[in-house]
């Protein structure tokens, strides 16, 4: 696998576009459109809220129905959830029109939204958009980057990257985006992340390569613990690279669920390190566990903690809070068995082990901490499973940024 | 019943101390003592962390036990959690020293810490503390007043109070003191709840009151989430007030729990409001769910939402950040089916009903959330259940509180 300079429009056939729609900020773009120039099967996951955004509704109903799809329209500012029915029928509208223009059906153009919750989508600035969209699309690198540039709110650097393998003697090309800072527990600002690729493969295992991978990837990062009405993660292969299609479990399978997995554990951590806020990436990989469900919680537990976040700001070795996260995260474990370590760039110290706090230096811990990633490892020694999660600091500018987003 | 000034030596034959021992902090007390003239009947709960200090562990025991009690020591600074055997050494040192002075048996002192993980108590100065304690030992307001502020760590207010009811014709008052912010999701400077009686009641009885009681008090109050290694509500009861033993749940009995329902909640509000770095208590009530427990998860859902809770500090009526928590509750219903208010002593809003806002002035819903007591209302129209939960904003202060809570 090589990691390319690229995004979503690194695989054959893909165009994208990012425009000014004036949906709700000015003066950036603020729409964004994937388009394949052949017809794509798909896979996803959504949000798991029961209170859900109509892009959302709209886009498992297309998911459910399995029928080929061809086109992603996104707009950023307003998130389209609590919208009703008025809400739904925007839906509806911006994929007719963009039917329309590109020559297909409704059905086949999927939607995203992300951005304040309960206002609605002005549908004649959508319509614009659209129009503008499928002017501008194009396959170049710029076009990619301009569609991620568009969907993006509080963000503040873009996601993106691409991969090559090759399968049955063709090179094959996976190119991700996304925004946001979570998935079971994004950011309100919602995580939306859009996958490409020109694989030739079934729509049983895209969809199996992806539900696999989303527990170890999307579903490992936390910013805040909010799980938004919006979350979305779309992957569409359209198999214009003319490799042999996959339809089994055989090799090429494991080498694109490799490269796949790489695509969304570089966008998922992308997310977490840009979290509402953060000054640092703050990583925590749980190992020899008894499940690897059991890891997954752990590892979770220890970033999603409040108080463990804001010692990760401050820069202090406090390893009580992360005993004591891992202590109520519902996991059975003896306390006195386990070891933990700080880790980032700077090295790497044991700092808690057979029940104490081991013999490290507190300036060495407090340089470690300082880095912008920061690793906690537990070791459980109760068997050989694994799990990595993935959050950020807890920082006076997160607190900035929510305490009023809507003006 | 009638609520006075008082607190934990308000119940016939209970005294108490607080005094300077230097545990870890310097020209403040931190060392207190309620002591009961008589011996005790004893009920508490304690944290659900799998990672259970030294000091929790005492206590469960004494509790299995049975047996009555007399006294708890607790000092502040030092959690003396994941201290192994040497910590258990230090409960038993404590209770010993107590004991010794005031010619009980070990097992019949109790102990509670609060502070810092990972140190070890300085066992000679704890002895000392005691020492201290048992020589001022006094049923004074100011004695009660003295052992409250001795346990505070990044308290800003002491929470105390007391109350008075007639059971077969005799006064029996109840009285409490807390401190931190919580019980399933405390702050790491843990809560701690002590409850003295001096109601003539049976051990079962007292516990039944106690068990059934925290579920709709210290349990529905969370600051960030975070539930801490020494968690410790203890109840006394001494019987001193001469009235019939409860023996069953008779009238008495219900008067009895309607008291220690009002102190209870009282003392859980207080942490609430006071949760690190709080400028507002934040209170949901949801009304007509289809059962209490899922009453009790969508309001706590709200309380413990970062986005939610930041939003009430910047005094954003941001509903859709709250129709999101309910969301990812993990309980079922329909977002179009409820109705949303806010209230404070300025008033009270319909805020969105039938899936969409309502027709509200955002500067009367600013005027609301800028009020130091907040309670947004939901009316979930699927039963006639109904619970409230507690919780503070999210401010600035809390991130600076626990960037660096150890230097």
């Amino acid at each position: 696998m090589k990691v390319i300079d690229g995004g979503v429009t690194s695989p054959k056939g893909f165009m994208a576009a990012g425009v000014e729609a004036q949906i709700k900020y000015k003066n950036r773009k603020d729409m964004a459109m994937i388009c394949s120039k052949a017809p794509c099967v798909l896979a996803g996951t959504f949000t798991s809220n029961v209170v859900k955004a109509a892009p959302v509704k709209w886009d498992m109903e297309i998911l459910e129905k399995g029928k080929p799809v061809r086109a992603v329209v996104v707009n950023s500012g307003i998130a389209n959830a609590c919208t009703k029915s008025e809400g739904l029928k925007a839906c509806e509208e911006t994929a007719k029109k963009a039917a329309e223009l590109l020559g297909t059906e409704t059905h086949e153009i999927l939607v995203g939204s992300t951005g304040v919750i309960g206002m609605q989508l002005p549908i004649e600035k959508m319509k614009k958009g659209v129009e503008l969209l499928v002017s501008k699309l194009s396959d170049t690198r710029e076009a990619g980057n301009d569609a991620e540039r568009a969907i993006m709110t509080t963000d503040t650097l873009p996601k993106e990257l691409a991969v090559e393998i090759e399968l049955s003697g063709k090179t094959v090309r996976i190119g991700g985006m996304s925004k946001g800072s979570g998935m079971i527990h994004p950011n309100m600002c919602t995580m939306l992340g859009y996958v490409t690729t020109d694989a030739a493969i079934s729509r049983e295992m895209l969809n199996k390569a992806v539900k696999e991978d989303v527990v170890d990837t999307f579903n490992m990062i936390s910013v805040d613990g909010d799980t938004s009405t919006n979350d979305t993660l779309l992957v569409l292969a359209n198999g214009l690279a003319g490799n042999d299609e996959i339809k089994t479990e055989n090799e090429d399978y494991l080498k694109f669920k490799e490269a796949l997995h790489y695509v969304n554990q570089t966008l998922a951590k992308k997310m977490a390190a840009d979290g509402e806020g953060a000054t640092a990436l703050f990583e925590t990989t749980v190992i020899n566990a008894d499940t690897k469900e059991n890891a997954r919680i752990l590892a979770k537990s220890v970033i999603t903690s409040s108080l463990t976040k804001a010692a990760i700001f401050g820069h202090d070795a406090n390893w009580g809070r992360i005993l004591c996260a891992l202590g109520y995260s519902g996991v059975k474990f003896d306390p006195e068995n386990i070891d933990l370590y700080f880790g980032s760039k700077s090295g790497r110290i044991l700092i808690f082990s057979k029940g104490d706090a081991a013999d490290y230096s507190e300036e060495e811990a407090t340089k470690i901490l300082s880095d912008p990633e920061v690793t906690v490892t537990v070791d459980m020694k109760m068997g050989e499973e694994t799990a990595t999660a993935w959050g950020c600091d807890l920082s006076y500018d997160y607190v900035k940024i929510n305490a009023d987003y809507r003006s």
